[in-house]
């Protein structure tokens, strides 16, 4: 199929690999050139602005880092909407708000283009082993389309329903339920070490109660070694996404106060120049305001 | 070896079979005596008073609903206390509070007695099948004496330290972090049903993404089905767990303001008379705060 | 001195009047005519649009429901953008965004106008018997050429700082005091009803205890009678102010722990159907969490 | 009348001097002796115990710390239970649990004694002035008996009804109103000082709205100032303060969500050491949560 791939961050750069290696014709495109030209070697054409990535495409996806960025490369004059055909898809893949998600929608429907939400769970290391997991939403017929581009990339997918947006309120519930639990787990480690106990023996309990959950797991061990750098996601976009949130919440008429206590904690983190950590340094918070020294 | 068991619970029954089963002599006291008489067929004595089940014991096992029945059972005329022999060992396996754990270990101590701490992760249903996880404190040479027994009935079993009050903050811990992740999981779910997700759905994205963790796919499943009867276990339990969170929080000075919000949210659920359905109904609060019917 | 003034709801209406009585010439101009009809005996000129409202005039005020009225009645085609002659000044009166504001400061000082922010502090009745309280911002000429005017209108005012939307985080600040109250006082009702204490005997101690604040005496007697209708400032426009301290807190990286609360109630409120009740009925909200009757 | 009173700190040494300035035969009891002596010139006699100070009392007042306190002095061997006359009136004025002033209604009226509930509002320069405000609760018979003493030594008083533990309820609620409210400026004056406002210009703003009301304008003042030493009364008793609010409120089953966030910040506090500041300290909290310097 001819692809567009626009936005070769950690992650979309590996995931244009995976169509590029499922012996698809992929357009790329960054901001920045060097990522476009590393795929070249493996077949892709270099694009030089959005609209070029779209030429000839049939399906065109989007890896951004948040609103901002995707307003840019779609909205822009050189952007997406100019340069989509007509009955051509948009994939957008990024973490973005609700209310994007339905602007993008409707926007390519005017301009007689489809469109498809499906942003992914995993970091980049699990991109560049196949392993995000995908949800997606949109009109059936689109989504069906792209189903083996979402699958040559990816472990599996969930299929939600028409609205596209959907599909963004599950992905930023996601991110919602990690925060809960990074927030959850950093009050309980700080009781614990201020009830002597050591936090490697509290996160070995926790692991063998809890199970087997890569998600869970790789928090308690991380703020067990109270490690938050290098940041593998950083504050300052869990803050942006626990705002996404809120926001969606908002609309919708949610209380969450969970999501209220993470934002204000995320703020303070902000206001101690934290946001390059990663974002489960929610715990180091915990700690302090415990009294304790971080790690 | 010669053991006492109190509290034939439907953790306490499985928990002292476990033991019969593994060619212990165990003598079993239980406040209403029939669940006592159902494991005479199995070798049990069934002892008149808790200090009658001590009589003779090197070990005894406590497994009570709250620190009023424990305090009833060890301090009472013919308790534990005026009955266990000099050097012999109470397991206290009841959830209950750090300040009674420590007041245990300081009585039993006077009294030329010993003291370990195990309580136990796991439902009836895992008690049953000898799928407790124990977390134990106490003097190391006790915790060893007690480990084939503690490993009888279990299927692990971790050792934190000396001060067996340890033991009981891991418990307390634990269930602070379930509830934790249903009051998330219970936002999360309400934000999703308002913006057009079928509860289902979601749930098997949680599942999909969240991998396999027993404990947490148990919640999210009674969540999505709305299903809060019968109780596994009570609301009124699970404040009372809260409760004692924070009463050990306040003594070590450490803020939990998850844990606060989940306790007003208990609170507001026995207002409405909830107290008898399951723990996880923290779900259907958030639901009816965002105006969704509760199913 | 000549004058406009945009937007005559209950509060603009009796501002302008004020303007009137002290003999300046006014051009009024309303999106429904017939309360800007209703000044012409008074003497103003009734304008067509806002450009209209704005044409010869020194000072034109608006005082308009939220941000999307301001944006409509500032930058739309006959807005007061393109209306208002060079020099001349624009003195925002109404509760709007701390980013609305620093942005009509931009956009006016761009189109070389003058630009004061000066919100007011009081409700229609206040507005009527010239009990408002100014606070205005912006550069200290511009406000001085104004402060007669803000005096005419006015029991007193208080001047910031060169930088208009100061005024705004003030305005704002201040309702989010008083929602702070409210919702206190909404929790200390209803634990004092639970505990049998007559609601008008505790808002009696309270007014004894607490001393003359004519703020806080309103609301304790509004919760203490039940009576949340009609709305004196409705609940929707609550929570639209509670927005705003949020996303300037957010912009400043500031938590506030008491506003995020706040609006989790007040979306509750919304999710129930109460967005036209006094936003007061935070208050019974806290009666119904605690299973008491509203009344 | 002949009187007892037990507790001369600077509350209860101001008041008993108004007892003995109406010319009442006042026995004085302290922990420490020379309080007790400094009130001998005066006209009082120094007990040597609290049973002591009660031999032929009509009225017996208590103004202690806490609750442990109160508990000593009552239940003690030389305690007050043990000293009174049959049908003699307990008078507690200090700020104790709804749980303690049922236990020592239950406790006198065991003992054929009579039990007056009658906690005091103000600080220990309104006890001097005879400024402070009571709130009595009790049988109707004994509150009216013991009006004439506490018109003698405050500016006004309100009665609650037959239960002591209301006036209780009522005093705790007063303190958690108060707690609210500095926190509601601390995070107000947080948000403006990060938005460049000078905190002495918000203070006479909000001075010049909220009116006269001597008990907040005391906050604002003091938040103003980022003076939180000496204390006027300490961030610890604060915290009991709000804990026995959660206490009742838990017991009534009534969510106090403010109350529970206080308590977090107020624990957070502690573990920094701030035990002995100001109570008004919350706001040096939300500061530094805004990444400001405390002043």
């Amino acid at each position: 199929m001819k692809l567009g791939f626009i936005g070769l961050g950690n992650m979309g750069h590996a995931m244009a690999k995976h169509l590029l290696a499922a012996k698809h014709e992929v357009a790329v495109y960054n901001r920045s050139r060097p990522k476009a030209e590393s795929l070249r070697p493996l077949g892709a054409r270099v694009a030089e602005t959005p609209a070029d990535a779209a030429r000839g495409a049939e399906v065109v996806f989007t890896m951004l880092a948040d609103d901002p960025a995707v307003e840019q490369v779609v909205f822009g004059e050189t952007g997406l909407l100019a340069g989509l055909a007509q009955g051509a898809v948009h994939v957008s893949s990024s973490t973005i708000s609700v209310a994007l998600s339905d602007r993008l929608a409707q926007a390519h429907e005017k301009a007689g283009q489809r469109y498809v939400s499906a942003p992914v769970f995993g970091r980049p290391d699990a991109a560049e082993a196949k392993q995000l997991y995908v949800v997606a939403a949109g009109p059936t017929a689109d989504v069906e389309r792209c189903r083996p581009l979402l699958v040559a990339l990816s472990r599996g997918m969930s299929v939600l329903g028409e609205k596209p947006s959907m599909a963004n309120v599950v992905k930023l519930s996601g991110n919602f339920l990690i925060v809960s639990m990074i927030e959850a787990l950093g009050e309980a480690f700080a009781l614990a070490r201020k009830s002597g106990i050591e936090p490697k023996a509290f996160e070995q309990i926790f692991q063998a109660v809890m199970g087997q959950t890569p998600v869970l797991s790789r928090y308690a061990t991380l703020i067990s070694a109270g490690q938050y750098e290098p940041a593998g996601f950083a504050l300052r976009l869990g803050l942006k996404d626990v705002r996404l949130v809120l926001e969606a919440a908002g609309a919708a008429q949610v209380p969450m106060p969970f999501a209220s206590l993470a934002r204000d904690h995320y703020l303070a983190a902000m206001a101690k120049g934290m946001g390059d950590v990663d974002w489960s340094a929610l715990a180091a918070l915990a700690a302090e305001r415990a009294g304790l020294p971080v790690k």
